[in-house]
């Protein structure tokens, strides 16, 4: 399993993804999910990545042997709506490749994948990549994406995160989140990996690798863990006649 | 969709349920998904359903029918565990009735319960009951049990609830996870049904109907959602360099 979290709000971009994968329980590995194509002055692009791991790596792959060459890629893209055009097509192809008549039915091919973030000429934006390679677009109103695991971390980012939540909130409440799902599901682990990226700066994101040992994240996870539990007996009880 | 929750405490039960029932977004009906048997001073049962509602349905209406009949029965039965081998036997008898030869795949019949009371002789117990009529038994350390759509709403109840949480903070906490729940799956809705089961009394449980205009839900919910919004503001964010 995966969790990833992207959140496009009015300063900028902050992503987020564990790094477990599983093939079974007892078969697990890191690999990272969180993919940058940098051209510092142009553009800054981040890709996140669920479902079948050789699908996304495959996927990652082309998309960075062909970026800079002579065919549209990554690279030569003049929006990124444009460039979600070529990330979904990318997956069309390798699910194709790896399953051409969709006759093996047995095993799940299929990625999701989240793409953010700006190139010259236009502000940031973010998408949501299906397996069919067909894609949506945050907006405003709906300023986040989760793939993977996303049910035991979502409530936090509902109740918290909106459009003009700070890139310092929203990274926090993304850790929040994270704990909450690692808590539950155990094909989710650490270490986490974190790119933030400002507005119009188009250069390299602010990155991070949370891992156990991470400071700020035992604190937070302890701080959290305590509130909670202060909320509620700070909230008065129902009365049971 | 459903969502019911119940929990086994040092003080007794607490059991809570939705009422919303649907096939597929266009056809959606309000049907009580608790069902309590009642013989004061001998014993209290309740059962919660998740799944298949016609399944659930017939199974309900089979263990009423026999109530009290010649044949063994949930009034007849001497221990809990004896009470959930007879509710797993009628849940394979009616998916059996239903489909027969395990022929007809495109539907799925499966119902879960959740089973819970106190019968004259021994100690409340709690049991989730699937739909192959087998059981597992809730104990100190896993207090508790979800059916239906059951993750949006775990965080919040493995943060707060243990064997020693009192009744009424129980079910404080099964409101927030209802609340939880209830934002992210438009399957899952009010009037929400709670029973609470106070340990020996074996009398009729404390019960309560929880529908949009209920004071104290409503109190309860935004206070919870401005809680962990200061929460969140009281934490120091993390540092982006």
């Amino acid at each position: 399993m995966t969790y990833c979290v992207a959140m496009r709000l009015a300063d900028g971009l902050v992503f987020a993804s564990d790094s477990r994968t599983n093939a079974g329980f007892d078969q697990i590995s890191t690999f990272r999910k969180m993919h940058v194509f940098e051209q510092p002055g142009e553009r800054e692009l981040v890709i996140l990545s669920a479902g079948n791991l050789a699908t996304s790596q495959s996927v990652v792959s082309l998309l960075e042997k062909r970026a800079g060459s002579e065919v549209p890629n990554v690279f030569s893209t003049v929006s990124m709506f444009e460039t979600a055009e070529i990330v979904g097509k990318t997956i069309r192809e390798v699910i194709h490749r790896d399953n051409p008549e969709g006759k093996i039915n047995h095993v799940d091919f299929s990625c999701s994948l989240i793409l953010g973030g700006q190139i010259r000429g236009e502000e940031a934006r973010l998408f949501n990549i299906y397996p069919e390679g067909n894609f949506i677009e945050a907006t405003r109103e709906t300023p986040y994406f989760q793939i993977g695991e996303s049910k035991y971390g979502k409530p936090i980012l509902d109740r918290v995160v909106n459009y003009q939540s700070s890139l310092d909130r929203a990274y926090q409440c993304a850790l929040i989140s994270f704990d909450s799902t690692m808590k539950s599901n155990l094909s989710v682990g650490m270490p986490l990996d974190v790119a933030i990226y400002r507005n119009n700066e188009l250069k390299p994101c602010f990155t991070d690798r949370v891992d156990e040992h991470n400071d700020y994240f035992q604190q937070l996870r302890q701080q959290w863990h305590q509130g909670i539990q202060e909320l509620v007996t700070g909230l008065q009880p129902p009365v049971i006649r």
